[in-house]
């Protein structure tokens, strides 16, 4: 265990935390103990049918889906619906390597995968709040994986689907490109395999890391436009510092890793022995898949090519100039195109 | 110093060596007894009006050029053309910090800039073959960055000029792309800060640059339509150590370096205070802007956006799925759009 006083109910809070139990992983090992971080909105209806669920990306909690896409008047109506937002595996709120005592934590901390959080939230929603069927499922990148992880395992039990700016099998591409986000923590001496005493001693690989996001997250067309400067920066070095490394610096480099690992290897092929078609045959949820225009990440083409093999899906794409960081909200187009599409999702009789 | 087979006569061969004497380099240092390494094809007619100029690419040298740009039948066709294709500074082949005596190689080699390697070029170009103008100035990548400043800052020489997948001013997020590149191999312990005993001390930072250019260089549509295993690679692992790795990590880290310098400040306007339409103004070549479509680093959209400011220039983008390195040659479709275009630009009246 590592402190750290960015994973605190300061920072993200107000959130619950539930444990679910041992919980055995797909990879071999097991979390003893696993805790679930949530915070929830809204009220559960008689009927126990407007409960939506959000997963979290990398690098996200809860705090900023509250904080951006769920609110009074939005599409995620809290006065509508009992509203989830579940921080995944490793985000440094739930069960994560940073805060998992030794010898089981920082780089011991077993290998997770998306499906291991999908069970761990269906143990929670299921036995915590006696939910049995989701009106929706919504996440952005390692969040969409999850979505399409819930809608694959659990067909029955998700009603809609919205996978936003990812993927539901990793491309060999990203899985590259999350390897140089990796490398770029790994490489620095301080990481020292994992057992770094502070966070700071990894600095430089969380500044390279930063770096690397700024490239790959945003796209040449967001600074172009001046995004970065309407934003309140005046350079892209007032960016890089006071943006990205104000953002990546505080986290837990081996919190960041664990979700790296999982981020890569997303795959609910998994389910039908790698046949990715076979996979998303199974939904039955309604589903929009809604990818970035400008995504570096999980490129509109990658999405579609999977849209194309879910049965009655809708495919919507994002126009925005943020690539990948749309997710963050600062393109007020690109969260009321999201809206207007997820309250159309939400309306749609299944 | 440092000893490298791979800048050779054996592997890049036949090349010409020019000592242009002392060049002052825009920075303040200096190269003492400059030599540039150059491949000539075809002859110089009696008017001297025949003549090509190729400049060369970040880790490219004049072989790629000749192997995969000229050729009989071709565009760029030795028969009717005298083609000189010159190796920047930095390439290994002409002045660079591995092949520098001490003290001023390594990495104490000083920086140079786009505008320095065009004037040691027009050096090399009128004194040693009396050439007054150049009937087509044709580079991809650094070698675009080298035609629009030559296209510039020798608006009465050049009378055609061919920018392919590179800019006249590098973008911010160009400048960010090429410096993750850069951080990968300084970052390695074995750098030392750039005086390493051997190239192979810099290992472990010159893969994560392969793995880098990689991601960026080529894209996830190169990679989704399993262009790579065409290529002759049975997955992204081979194609990383067998292409990437075999590719980047026989050079000279110090050489790459000189060369990220030079092409994160690549900037026409430098002529004129900053005013990027003013230098671009000043462009009498005909010139085709011949951007990849799906270029990560020199989008279609950062190249047409000069394209608006160039004189009487025409925007043709080459489609492609290879992105970047396209430039490679790999996609026969692309190579031909370019000798297409490259043939009606040379047929253009001037």
């Amino acid at each position: 265990m590592i402190e750290n006083a960015y994973y605190s109910q300061d920072v993200h809070g107000p959130y619950e935390l539930h444990d679910i139990g041992n919980l055995e992983l797909e990879e071999g090992g097991t979390i003893r103990g696993c805790k679930l971080a949530y915070g929830t909105y809204g009220a559960l209806n008689a009927a126990r049918d407007n409960a939506i669920l959000i997963p979290t990306w990398y690098s996200g909690t809860h705090k900023i889906m509250e904080q951006v896409y769920i609110g009074q008047g939005r599409a995620l109506d809290p006065d509508k619906y009992f509203i989830v937002a579940i921080n995944q595996i490793g985000s440094g709120l739930s069960s994560s390597p940073h805060n998992t005592p030794a010898p089981a934590g920082m780089a011991n901390f077993p290998h997770v995968r998306i499906g291991d959080d999908v069970r761990a939230q269906h143990k929670l929603v299921t036995e915590k709040f006696g939910i049995e069927q989701l009106a929706l499922v919504v996440g952005g990148s390692m969040g969409a994986q999850q979505t399409y992880e819930w809608a694959v395992r659990y067909p029955d039990m998700v009603k809609r689907a919205a996978p936003i700016a990812g993927t539901a099998r990793n491309t060999i591409h990203d899985f590259l490109l999350a390897e140089t986000l990796v490398d770029a923590i790994t490489s620095d001496p301080g990481f020292n395999k994992g057992f770094y005493k502070s966070a700071e001693d990894v600095r430089e690989g969380l500044l390279r890391h930063a770096k690397l996001w700024a490239v790959v997250g945003w796209g040449s067309a967001f600074f172009e436009a001046g995004r970065h400067k309407l934003l309140g920066f005046s350079s892209m070095d007032d960016f890089i510092t006071n943006f990205m490394f104000a953002y990546f610096g505080v986290m837990d480099p081996n919190d960041l890793l664990c979700m790296a690992w999982k981020w890569q290897r997303g795959d609910v092929s998994r389910h039908t022995g790698g046949d990715l078609r076979a996979a998303l045959g199974r939904i039955k949820a309604k589903t929009f898949v809604m990818p970035m225009s400008t995504d570096l990440l999980f490129p509109p083409a990658d999405c579609q090519a999977e849209w194309r093999l879910i049965p009655d899906a809708e495919f919507r794409p994002v126009e925005t100039l943020d690539g990948h960081l749309a997710l963050f909200g600062a393109d007020p187009a690109a969260m009321g195109q999201l809206d207007k599409n997820l309250t159309e999702l939400l309306a749609a009789k299944v």
